[in-house]
Protein backbone atom coordinates (compact mmCIF):
# COMPACT_ATOMS: atom_id res chain seq x y z
CA UNK A 1 0.00 0.00 0.00
CA UNK A 2 1.39 3.72 -0.60
CA UNK A 3 1.11 6.62 1.36
CA UNK A 4 4.55 7.35 2.36
CA UNK A 5 4.90 11.37 2.83
CA UNK A 6 9.29 12.04 2.44
CA UNK A 7 8.56 14.93 3.84
CA UNK A 8 7.03 14.10 6.71
CA UNK A 9 8.87 13.34 10.02
CA UNK A 10 11.34 9.95 9.47
CA UNK A 11 10.94 7.96 13.25
CA UNK A 12 13.90 6.07 13.82
CA UNK A 13 14.79 5.21 17.84
CA UNK A 14 13.79 2.18 20.18
CA UNK A 15 15.22 -0.98 20.14
CA UNK A 16 17.73 -2.53 17.96
CA UNK A 17 17.09 -5.65 16.02
CA UNK A 18 19.02 -8.44 16.54
CA UNK A 19 19.19 -11.23 13.53
CA UNK A 20 21.01 -14.38 14.79
CA UNK A 21 22.57 -16.30 11.32
CA UNK A 22 19.90 -14.83 8.67
CA UNK A 23 20.14 -16.69 5.75
CA UNK A 24 18.24 -14.91 2.88
CA UNK A 25 19.17 -11.06 1.73
CA UNK A 26 15.78 -10.78 0.91
CA UNK A 27 14.60 -11.49 4.38
CA UNK A 28 17.00 -9.06 5.75
CA UNK A 29 15.73 -6.87 3.12
CA UNK A 30 11.80 -7.63 4.29
CA UNK A 31 13.06 -6.64 7.98
CA UNK A 32 14.51 -3.49 7.31
CA UNK A 33 11.25 -2.44 5.57
CA UNK A 34 9.36 -3.80 8.40
CA UNK A 35 11.23 -2.03 10.94
CA UNK A 36 11.27 1.38 9.10
CA UNK A 37 7.57 1.30 8.90
CA UNK A 38 7.35 1.39 12.56
CA UNK A 39 9.95 3.82 13.34
CA UNK A 40 12.65 1.40 13.86
CA UNK A 41 16.08 1.99 12.76
CA UNK A 42 18.19 -0.10 14.59
CA UNK A 43 19.44 -3.49 12.89
CA UNK A 44 22.71 -5.57 13.70
CA UNK A 45 23.48 -8.73 12.22
CA UNK A 46 25.00 -12.12 13.75
CA UNK A 47 27.09 -13.77 11.44
CA UNK A 48 24.95 -13.34 7.65
CA UNK A 49 25.21 -16.35 5.98
CA UNK A 50 25.44 -14.73 2.63
CA UNK A 51 27.50 -11.69 3.89
CA UNK A 52 27.11 -8.18 4.44
CA UNK A 53 26.24 -5.78 2.58
CA UNK A 54 23.87 -7.44 0.18
CA UNK A 55 21.86 -6.32 -2.70
CA UNK A 56 19.08 -8.16 -2.26
CA UNK A 57 18.38 -6.96 1.27
CA UNK A 58 18.57 -3.30 -0.54
CA UNK A 59 16.23 -4.20 -2.81
CA UNK A 60 13.72 -6.29 -0.82
CA UNK A 61 14.43 -3.21 1.95
CA UNK A 62 11.84 -0.89 -0.61
CA UNK A 63 14.10 2.17 0.22
CA UNK A 64 14.16 1.60 3.90
CA UNK A 65 18.03 3.09 3.34
CA UNK A 66 18.30 4.53 6.24
CA UNK A 67 17.92 1.25 8.12
CA UNK A 68 20.42 -0.58 5.65
CA UNK A 69 23.19 1.48 5.44
CA UNK A 70 23.19 2.02 9.36
CA UNK A 71 23.13 -2.07 9.69
CA UNK A 72 26.07 -3.47 12.13
CA UNK A 73 27.59 -6.72 11.46
CA UNK A 74 28.82 -8.95 14.06
CA UNK A 75 30.98 -12.61 14.26
CA UNK A 76 28.54 -13.75 17.70
CA UNK A 77 25.70 -13.16 19.93
CA UNK A 78 27.60 -11.98 22.52
CA UNK A 79 29.62 -9.36 20.50
CA UNK A 80 25.75 -8.27 19.15
CA UNK A 81 24.58 -7.27 22.55
CA UNK A 82 27.46 -6.46 24.87
CA UNK A 83 26.21 -2.52 24.90
CA UNK A 84 22.33 -3.50 25.42
CA UNK A 85 20.80 -3.21 29.05
CA UNK A 86 17.85 -5.16 28.72
CA UNK A 87 17.04 -8.18 25.27
CA UNK A 88 14.10 -9.67 24.60
CA UNK A 89 14.40 -13.31 22.63
CA UNK A 90 11.69 -14.38 20.42
CA UNK A 91 10.60 -17.57 20.21
CA UNK A 92 7.10 -19.94 18.83
CA UNK A 93 8.71 -23.03 20.47
CA UNK A 94 7.79 -24.13 23.66
CA UNK A 95 11.56 -23.23 25.76
CA UNK A 96 11.83 -24.84 29.56
CA UNK A 97 13.44 -22.71 31.72
CA UNK A 98 13.29 -19.79 34.30
CA UNK A 99 12.66 -16.85 32.13
CA UNK A 100 9.53 -14.85 32.23
CA UNK A 101 7.72 -14.96 28.61
CA UNK A 102 5.57 -12.30 27.43
CA UNK A 103 3.38 -11.39 25.08
CA UNK A 104 3.75 -9.22 21.95
CA UNK A 105 2.01 -6.17 23.94
CA UNK A 106 3.36 -6.72 27.15
CA UNK A 107 7.15 -7.06 25.65
CA UNK A 108 6.84 -3.99 23.80
CA UNK A 109 5.61 -1.72 26.88
CA UNK A 110 8.44 -2.73 28.78
CA UNK A 111 10.31 -1.55 25.81
CA UNK A 112 9.40 1.47 25.61
CA UNK A 113 9.44 1.91 29.41
CA UNK A 114 12.96 1.02 29.31
CA UNK A 115 13.40 3.60 26.59
CA UNK A 116 12.40 6.02 28.10
CA UNK A 117 14.43 5.53 31.31
CA UNK A 118 17.26 5.81 28.68
CA UNK A 119 18.16 2.04 28.82
CA UNK A 120 19.27 0.43 25.52
CA UNK A 121 17.47 -2.57 24.71
CA UNK A 122 17.36 -5.31 22.19
CA UNK A 123 15.22 -8.20 20.53
CA UNK A 124 16.44 -11.24 19.07
CA UNK A 125 15.26 -13.37 16.38
CA UNK A 126 17.00 -16.52 14.81
CA UNK A 127 17.42 -18.47 12.19
CA UNK A 128 15.12 -18.69 9.42
CA UNK A 129 14.86 -22.77 9.66
CA UNK A 130 14.72 -22.99 13.63
CA UNK A 131 15.25 -19.78 15.40
CA UNK A 132 17.62 -18.90 18.09
CA UNK A 133 19.36 -21.91 20.50
CA UNK A 134 19.01 -22.20 23.95
CA UNK A 135 22.39 -20.95 24.78
CA UNK A 136 21.29 -17.85 22.84
CA UNK A 137 18.05 -17.63 24.15
CA UNK A 138 19.88 -17.69 27.44
CA UNK A 139 21.76 -14.41 26.89
CA UNK A 140 18.39 -12.70 27.19
CA UNK A 141 16.78 -11.12 29.74
CA UNK A 142 13.00 -12.24 29.06
CA UNK A 143 11.26 -13.96 26.31
CA UNK A 144 8.43 -13.13 24.05
CA UNK A 145 6.16 -15.37 21.61
CA UNK A 146 3.48 -14.27 19.55
CA UNK A 147 -0.41 -15.42 19.90
CA UNK A 148 -0.57 -17.80 16.92
CA UNK A 149 -2.83 -20.58 15.55
CA UNK A 150 -1.55 -24.05 17.27
CA UNK A 151 -1.74 -26.26 14.12
CA UNK A 152 -0.20 -23.06 11.44
CA UNK A 153 2.60 -21.55 13.90
CA UNK A 154 5.48 -20.74 11.94
CA UNK A 155 5.74 -16.81 11.22
CA UNK A 156 8.37 -15.74 8.32
CA UNK A 157 11.11 -13.36 10.02
CA UNK A 158 9.69 -10.66 8.32
CA UNK A 159 6.91 -10.83 9.40
CA UNK A 160 7.58 -11.83 13.48
CA UNK A 161 10.05 -8.74 13.36
CA UNK A 162 7.07 -6.63 11.65
CA UNK A 163 4.94 -7.58 15.16
CA UNK A 164 6.92 -6.67 17.14
CA UNK A 165 7.77 -3.05 15.55
CA UNK A 166 4.05 -2.54 15.62
CA UNK A 167 3.49 -3.35 18.92
CA UNK A 168 6.62 -0.96 19.87
CA UNK A 169 5.10 1.87 17.65
CA UNK A 170 1.56 1.39 19.76
CA UNK A 171 3.30 1.86 22.68
CA UNK A 172 4.39 5.19 21.77
CA UNK A 173 0.39 6.11 20.49
CA UNK A 174 -1.04 8.22 23.45
CA UNK A 175 -4.51 6.57 21.66
CA UNK A 176 -3.83 3.26 20.16
CA UNK A 177 -7.77 3.60 18.46
CA UNK A 178 -5.94 7.19 16.98
CA UNK A 179 -5.74 7.14 13.49
CA UNK A 180 -3.10 9.15 10.86
CA UNK A 181 -6.70 10.90 9.38
CA UNK A 182 -9.84 10.98 10.22
CA UNK A 183 -13.62 11.75 8.24
CA UNK A 184 -14.28 14.83 6.70
CA UNK A 185 -16.02 16.40 10.28
CA UNK A 186 -19.64 16.57 10.95
CA UNK A 187 -22.26 17.86 13.12
CA UNK A 188 -24.88 16.11 14.12
CA UNK A 189 -27.85 16.96 13.26
CA UNK A 190 -30.65 18.58 16.06
CA UNK A 191 -33.57 17.62 16.51
CA UNK A 192 -35.43 20.37 14.25
CA UNK A 193 -33.68 19.09 10.98
CA UNK A 194 -34.72 15.57 11.33
CA UNK A 195 -38.34 16.66 12.18
CA UNK A 196 -37.77 18.67 8.80
CA UNK A 197 -36.75 15.45 7.21
CA UNK A 198 -39.92 13.63 8.48
CA UNK A 199 -42.41 16.17 7.01
CA UNK A 200 -40.71 16.59 3.80
CA UNK A 201 -40.89 12.98 3.34
CA UNK A 202 -44.15 12.17 5.04
CA UNK A 203 -45.89 15.12 2.68
CA UNK A 204 -44.24 13.95 -0.29
CA UNK A 205 -45.41 10.58 0.43
CA UNK A 206 -48.69 12.04 1.41
CA UNK A 207 -49.21 13.76 -1.70
CA UNK A 208 -49.18 10.43 -3.70
CA UNK A 209 -51.50 8.38 -1.76
CA UNK A 210 -48.75 5.92 -0.10
CA UNK A 211 -50.55 6.47 3.93
CA UNK A 212 -53.39 4.10 2.68
CA UNK A 213 -56.25 3.23 4.24
CA UNK A 214 -55.95 6.25 6.13
CA UNK A 215 -56.58 5.06 9.57
CA UNK A 216 -53.22 3.39 9.47
CA UNK A 217 -51.28 6.44 8.56
CA UNK A 218 -50.89 6.98 12.50
CA UNK A 219 -48.98 4.09 12.85
CA UNK A 220 -47.11 4.11 9.32
CA UNK A 221 -45.96 6.87 10.53
CA UNK A 222 -44.66 5.67 13.52
CA UNK A 223 -42.74 2.91 11.28
CA UNK A 224 -41.36 5.44 8.91
CA UNK A 225 -39.89 7.50 11.28
CA UNK A 226 -38.17 4.61 13.01
CA UNK A 227 -36.85 3.63 10.32
CA UNK A 228 -35.49 6.74 9.46
CA UNK A 229 -34.04 8.01 12.58
CA UNK A 230 -32.68 4.72 13.84
CA UNK A 231 -29.18 5.84 13.49
CA UNK A 232 -28.14 9.11 13.50
CA UNK A 233 -27.67 11.70 10.97
CA UNK A 234 -25.29 14.46 10.64
CA UNK A 235 -26.44 17.84 9.04
CA UNK A 236 -24.91 16.86 5.65
CA UNK A 237 -26.06 14.06 5.75
CA UNK A 238 -29.84 15.54 6.49
CA UNK A 239 -29.30 17.58 3.59
CA UNK A 240 -28.24 15.14 1.23
CA UNK A 241 -31.53 13.42 1.87
CA UNK A 242 -33.68 16.24 1.37
CA UNK A 243 -32.07 16.69 -1.74
CA UNK A 244 -33.32 13.68 -2.94
CA UNK A 245 -36.63 13.47 -1.25
CA UNK A 246 -37.51 17.01 -3.45
CA UNK A 247 -35.86 15.39 -6.54
CA UNK A 248 -38.58 12.44 -6.19
CA UNK A 249 -40.76 14.96 -5.39
CA UNK A 250 -40.70 17.40 -7.81
CA UNK A 251 -39.32 16.49 -11.00
CA UNK A 252 -40.15 13.84 -13.47
CA UNK A 253 -38.74 10.98 -15.02
CA UNK A 254 -36.51 11.96 -18.34
CA UNK A 255 -37.57 8.68 -19.84
CA UNK A 256 -39.79 5.90 -19.40
CA UNK A 257 -39.13 3.49 -17.01
CA UNK A 258 -37.92 -0.11 -18.08
CA UNK A 259 -40.46 -2.90 -17.77
CA UNK A 260 -40.09 -5.23 -15.11
CA UNK A 261 -38.39 -8.25 -16.95
CA UNK A 262 -35.57 -6.08 -18.50
CA UNK A 263 -34.41 -4.74 -15.77
CA UNK A 264 -31.19 -6.01 -14.21
CA UNK A 265 -31.46 -8.48 -11.28
CA UNK A 266 -29.44 -9.16 -8.34
CA UNK A 267 -28.10 -12.73 -8.31
CA UNK A 268 -29.65 -13.05 -4.87
CA UNK A 269 -33.29 -11.99 -5.76
CA UNK A 270 -34.97 -13.96 -2.51
CA UNK A 271 -32.62 -11.88 -0.04
CA UNK B 1 10.33 -19.59 13.45
CA UNK B 2 9.13 -22.82 13.76
CA UNK B 3 6.58 -24.52 16.36
CA UNK B 4 3.73 -25.55 14.24
CA UNK B 5 2.28 -28.63 15.83
CA UNK B 6 0.17 -30.19 13.22
CA UNK B 7 -1.79 -32.28 15.92
CA UNK B 8 -3.03 -29.19 17.34
CA UNK B 9 -6.13 -27.35 16.73
CA UNK B 10 -6.39 -25.51 13.08
CA UNK B 11 -8.23 -22.54 13.73
CA UNK B 12 -10.12 -21.30 10.47
CA UNK B 13 -12.56 -19.22 10.66
CA UNK B 14 -13.38 -15.07 10.66
CA UNK B 15 -13.55 -12.55 8.17
CA UNK B 16 -12.70 -12.77 4.65
CA UNK B 17 -9.58 -11.45 3.36
CA UNK B 18 -10.06 -10.03 0.08
CA UNK B 19 -7.30 -8.86 -2.26
CA UNK B 20 -8.44 -6.69 -5.39
CA UNK B 21 -6.12 -7.17 -8.21
CA UNK B 22 -3.68 -8.63 -6.30
CA UNK B 23 -0.21 -8.43 -9.06
CA UNK B 24 2.31 -11.50 -7.19
CA UNK B 25 1.69 -15.15 -6.87
CA UNK B 26 4.35 -14.57 -3.94
CA UNK B 27 2.23 -12.05 -2.14
CA UNK B 28 -1.08 -14.04 -2.51
CA UNK B 29 1.35 -17.36 -0.86
CA UNK B 30 2.40 -15.35 1.96
CA UNK B 31 -0.81 -13.42 2.45
CA UNK B 32 -2.23 -16.66 2.83
CA UNK B 33 0.28 -18.14 5.15
CA UNK B 34 -0.13 -14.73 7.49
CA UNK B 35 -3.63 -15.32 7.72
CA UNK B 36 -3.00 -19.26 8.43
CA UNK B 37 -1.20 -17.96 10.75
CA UNK B 38 -3.68 -16.15 13.02
CA UNK B 39 -6.51 -18.74 12.62
CA UNK B 40 -7.93 -16.80 9.49
CA UNK B 41 -8.69 -19.04 6.06
CA UNK B 42 -11.23 -17.72 3.34
CA UNK B 43 -9.21 -15.81 0.90
CA UNK B 44 -11.14 -14.00 -1.78
CA UNK B 45 -9.29 -12.71 -4.98
CA UNK B 46 -10.71 -10.23 -7.04
CA UNK B 47 -9.72 -10.43 -10.61
CA UNK B 48 -5.96 -11.50 -10.13
CA UNK B 49 -3.13 -10.30 -12.57
CA UNK B 50 -1.42 -13.68 -13.37
CA UNK B 51 -4.33 -15.95 -12.84
CA UNK B 52 -5.46 -18.78 -10.20
CA UNK B 53 -4.35 -21.22 -9.74
CA UNK B 54 -0.75 -20.00 -8.98
CA UNK B 55 1.88 -22.05 -8.41
CA UNK B 56 4.36 -19.34 -6.78
CA UNK B 57 1.35 -18.24 -4.25
CA UNK B 58 1.02 -22.19 -3.50
CA UNK B 59 5.19 -22.01 -2.58
CA UNK B 60 5.10 -19.15 -0.91
CA UNK B 61 2.14 -19.85 1.43
CA UNK B 62 5.12 -22.52 2.97
CA UNK B 63 1.88 -25.09 3.51
CA UNK B 64 -1.00 -23.14 4.42
CA UNK B 65 -2.80 -25.22 1.98
CA UNK B 66 -5.96 -25.29 3.70
CA UNK B 67 -6.10 -21.16 3.04
CA UNK B 68 -4.67 -21.65 -0.71
CA UNK B 69 -7.32 -24.97 -1.71
CA UNK B 70 -10.30 -22.96 -0.57
CA UNK B 71 -9.35 -19.22 -2.49
CA UNK B 72 -12.30 -18.01 -4.31
CA UNK B 73 -11.92 -15.58 -7.45
CA UNK B 74 -14.39 -12.93 -8.67
CA UNK B 75 -14.30 -10.84 -11.49
CA UNK B 76 -15.36 -7.82 -9.49
CA UNK B 77 -15.43 -6.18 -6.25
CA UNK B 78 -19.17 -6.15 -6.16
CA UNK B 79 -19.12 -10.26 -6.35
CA UNK B 80 -16.73 -10.65 -4.14
CA UNK B 81 -18.72 -8.86 -1.31
CA UNK B 82 -22.15 -9.23 -2.55
CA UNK B 83 -22.79 -12.20 0.99
CA UNK B 84 -21.18 -10.04 3.24
CA UNK B 85 -22.85 -8.02 5.87
CA UNK B 86 -19.94 -5.41 6.71
CA UNK B 87 -16.43 -4.57 5.43
CA UNK B 88 -13.67 -2.72 6.21
CA UNK B 89 -11.29 -1.08 3.38
CA UNK B 90 -7.76 -0.84 4.57
CA UNK B 91 -5.57 2.01 3.12
CA UNK B 92 -2.41 4.00 4.12
CA UNK B 93 -3.40 7.35 2.28
CA UNK B 94 -5.30 9.75 3.56
CA UNK B 95 -8.86 9.66 2.00
CA UNK B 96 -11.67 12.56 2.42
CA UNK B 97 -15.21 11.75 2.96
CA UNK B 98 -17.58 10.48 5.57
CA UNK B 99 -16.76 7.18 6.38
CA UNK B 100 -15.33 6.47 9.62
CA UNK B 101 -11.76 5.74 9.71
CA UNK B 102 -10.49 3.01 12.38
CA UNK B 103 -7.38 1.73 13.82
CA UNK B 104 -6.85 -2.05 13.75
CA UNK B 105 -7.36 -2.42 17.51
CA UNK B 106 -10.70 -0.55 16.96
CA UNK B 107 -11.61 -2.63 13.89
CA UNK B 108 -10.39 -5.95 14.75
CA UNK B 109 -12.75 -5.90 17.94
CA UNK B 110 -15.63 -4.44 15.60
CA UNK B 111 -15.10 -7.85 13.54
CA UNK B 112 -15.10 -9.91 17.00
CA UNK B 113 -18.48 -8.48 18.11
CA UNK B 114 -20.01 -8.85 14.49
CA UNK B 115 -18.46 -12.40 14.14
CA UNK B 116 -20.08 -13.56 17.33
CA UNK B 117 -23.04 -11.66 16.72
CA UNK B 118 -23.61 -14.19 13.34
CA UNK B 119 -22.48 -11.51 10.77
CA UNK B 120 -20.26 -12.39 7.47
CA UNK B 121 -17.33 -9.70 7.35
CA UNK B 122 -14.81 -9.10 5.46
CA UNK B 123 -11.42 -6.75 4.70
CA UNK B 124 -10.38 -4.98 1.79
CA UNK B 125 -6.78 -4.66 0.30
CA UNK B 126 -5.68 -3.30 -2.89
CA UNK B 127 -3.15 -3.42 -5.11
CA UNK B 128 0.21 -4.10 -4.71
CA UNK B 129 1.02 -0.58 -6.35
CA UNK B 130 -1.22 1.96 -5.49
CA UNK B 131 -3.90 0.33 -2.82
CA UNK B 132 -8.07 0.36 -3.67
CA UNK B 133 -9.74 3.41 -5.77
CA UNK B 134 -12.06 5.71 -4.15
CA UNK B 135 -14.83 4.03 -5.72
CA UNK B 136 -13.46 0.54 -4.12
CA UNK B 137 -13.16 2.28 -1.00
CA UNK B 138 -16.69 3.80 -1.24
CA UNK B 139 -18.29 0.14 -0.88
CA UNK B 140 -16.84 -0.88 2.49
CA UNK B 141 -18.43 0.10 5.97
CA UNK B 142 -15.79 1.67 7.31
CA UNK B 143 -11.75 1.99 6.56
CA UNK B 144 -9.01 0.73 8.70
CA UNK B 145 -5.65 2.52 8.63
CA UNK B 146 -2.15 1.59 10.11
CA UNK B 147 -0.34 3.30 12.61
CA UNK B 148 2.93 3.90 10.17
CA UNK B 149 5.72 5.66 10.63
CA UNK B 150 5.04 9.22 8.60
CA UNK B 151 7.60 8.92 6.41
CA UNK B 152 7.92 5.38 5.60
CA UNK B 153 4.08 4.62 5.35
CA UNK B 154 4.45 1.53 2.38
CA UNK B 155 3.45 -1.47 3.72
CA UNK B 156 3.63 -4.83 1.58
CA UNK B 157 0.18 -6.20 1.55
CA UNK B 158 1.31 -9.73 3.33
CA UNK B 159 2.46 -7.09 6.17
CA UNK B 160 -1.15 -5.15 6.02
CA UNK B 161 -2.90 -8.70 6.37
CA UNK B 162 -0.76 -10.23 9.01
CA UNK B 163 -1.45 -7.19 11.03
CA UNK B 164 -5.34 -7.41 10.89
CA UNK B 165 -5.09 -10.61 11.06
CA UNK B 166 -2.94 -11.02 14.39
CA UNK B 167 -5.23 -8.15 15.81
CA UNK B 168 -8.29 -10.42 14.91
CA UNK B 169 -6.31 -12.97 16.77
CA UNK B 170 -5.86 -11.40 19.59
CA UNK B 171 -9.39 -9.93 20.14
CA UNK B 172 -10.13 -13.89 20.70
CA UNK B 173 -8.13 -14.02 23.92
CA UNK B 174 -9.39 -13.62 27.00
CA UNK B 175 -6.20 -12.04 28.09
CA UNK B 176 -3.68 -10.30 25.14
CA UNK B 177 -0.83 -10.49 28.08
CA UNK B 178 -1.50 -14.48 27.76
CA UNK B 179 1.20 -16.50 26.54
CA UNK B 180 1.07 -20.36 24.88
CA UNK B 181 3.54 -21.40 27.33
CA UNK B 182 4.55 -20.47 30.35
CA UNK B 183 8.32 -20.51 32.33
CA UNK B 184 8.72 -23.34 35.16
CA UNK B 185 6.84 -22.42 38.09
CA UNK B 186 8.55 -21.26 41.06
CA UNK B 187 7.31 -20.48 44.49
CA UNK B 188 8.74 -16.90 45.63
CA UNK B 189 11.30 -17.59 48.71
CA UNK B 190 10.21 -16.65 52.34
CA UNK B 191 12.45 -14.44 54.25
CA UNK B 192 13.32 -17.37 56.51
CA UNK B 193 15.27 -18.68 53.20
CA UNK B 194 16.64 -15.08 52.29
CA UNK B 195 18.36 -15.18 55.95
CA UNK B 196 19.45 -18.43 55.41
CA UNK B 197 21.17 -17.07 52.14
CA UNK B 198 22.25 -14.12 54.36
CA UNK B 199 23.88 -16.03 56.72
CA UNK B 200 25.50 -18.61 54.77
CA UNK B 201 27.04 -16.38 52.38
CA UNK B 202 28.38 -13.77 55.30
CA UNK B 203 29.98 -16.58 57.28
CA UNK B 204 31.78 -17.73 53.93
CA UNK B 205 33.26 -14.23 54.28
CA UNK B 206 33.73 -13.83 57.50
CA UNK B 207 36.23 -16.76 57.42
CA UNK B 208 38.08 -14.48 55.03
CA UNK B 209 38.84 -12.08 56.48
CA UNK B 210 36.06 -9.49 54.56
CA UNK B 211 34.59 -7.63 56.40
CA UNK B 212 37.28 -5.60 57.52
CA UNK B 213 37.99 -3.33 59.42
CA UNK B 214 35.55 -4.70 62.12
CA UNK B 215 34.18 -1.61 62.75
CA UNK B 216 32.71 -0.93 59.23
CA UNK B 217 30.81 -4.85 58.86
CA UNK B 218 27.81 -3.50 60.15
CA UNK B 219 27.30 -1.04 57.32
CA UNK B 220 29.28 -3.53 54.92
CA UNK B 221 26.39 -6.46 55.76
CA UNK B 222 23.70 -3.85 55.26
CA UNK B 223 24.63 -3.18 51.79
CA UNK B 224 25.44 -6.21 51.40
CA UNK B 225 21.94 -7.37 51.91
CA UNK B 226 20.64 -4.61 49.89
CA UNK B 227 22.71 -5.80 46.97
CA UNK B 228 21.05 -9.58 47.15
CA UNK B 229 17.27 -8.82 48.35
CA UNK B 230 16.90 -5.92 45.38
CA UNK B 231 15.06 -8.54 43.39
CA UNK B 232 12.59 -11.34 45.29
CA UNK B 233 14.26 -14.65 44.63
CA UNK B 234 12.39 -17.83 44.04
CA UNK B 235 12.75 -21.24 46.37
CA UNK B 236 15.01 -22.77 43.19
CA UNK B 237 16.79 -19.74 42.78
CA UNK B 238 17.77 -19.28 46.68
CA UNK B 239 18.63 -22.97 46.40
CA UNK B 240 21.37 -22.39 43.25
CA UNK B 241 23.12 -19.23 44.86
CA UNK B 242 23.63 -21.63 47.99
CA UNK B 243 25.16 -24.31 46.19
CA UNK B 244 27.67 -21.82 44.25
CA UNK B 245 28.23 -20.41 47.74
CA UNK B 246 28.82 -23.80 49.09
CA UNK B 247 31.13 -24.84 46.59
CA UNK B 248 33.20 -21.41 46.80
CA UNK B 249 33.22 -22.12 50.47
CA UNK B 250 34.24 -25.22 50.71
CA UNK B 251 36.25 -26.69 48.08
CA UNK B 252 40.13 -25.23 46.64
CA UNK B 253 40.78 -24.91 43.31
CA UNK B 254 41.71 -27.32 41.37
CA UNK B 255 43.84 -25.57 39.14
CA UNK B 256 45.89 -22.06 39.57
CA UNK B 257 44.33 -19.00 38.89
CA UNK B 258 46.14 -17.09 35.71
CA UNK B 259 48.04 -14.07 36.52
CA UNK B 260 45.86 -10.97 35.57
CA UNK B 261 47.72 -10.33 31.90
CA UNK B 262 46.90 -13.65 30.74
CA UNK B 263 42.57 -13.37 31.55
CA UNK B 264 40.44 -12.37 28.34
CA UNK B 265 39.29 -8.41 28.64
CA UNK B 266 35.91 -7.70 27.58
CA UNK B 267 35.84 -4.96 24.94
CA UNK B 268 34.87 -2.31 26.44
CA UNK B 269 36.86 -2.40 30.32
CA UNK B 270 36.22 0.85 31.44
CA UNK B 271 32.25 0.18 31.61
Amino acid sequence: MSGTNSERQLIAEGPAIILVEPQLGENIGMVARAMANFGLAELRLVNPRDGWPSEKARAAASKADHVIDQTTVYETLDDAIRDLNFVYATTARERYGFKPVRAPVIAASTLREKFRAGEKTGILFGRERWGLTNEEVALADEIVTFPVNPAFASLNIAQAVLLMSYEWMKTGLEDVSATPFQPVEQRPSTKEQVFGLFEHLEEALDARGYFHPPAKKPKMIDNLRAVISRRGFSEQEISVLRGVISSLDRFPRRWPKKPESEREKPENDDV
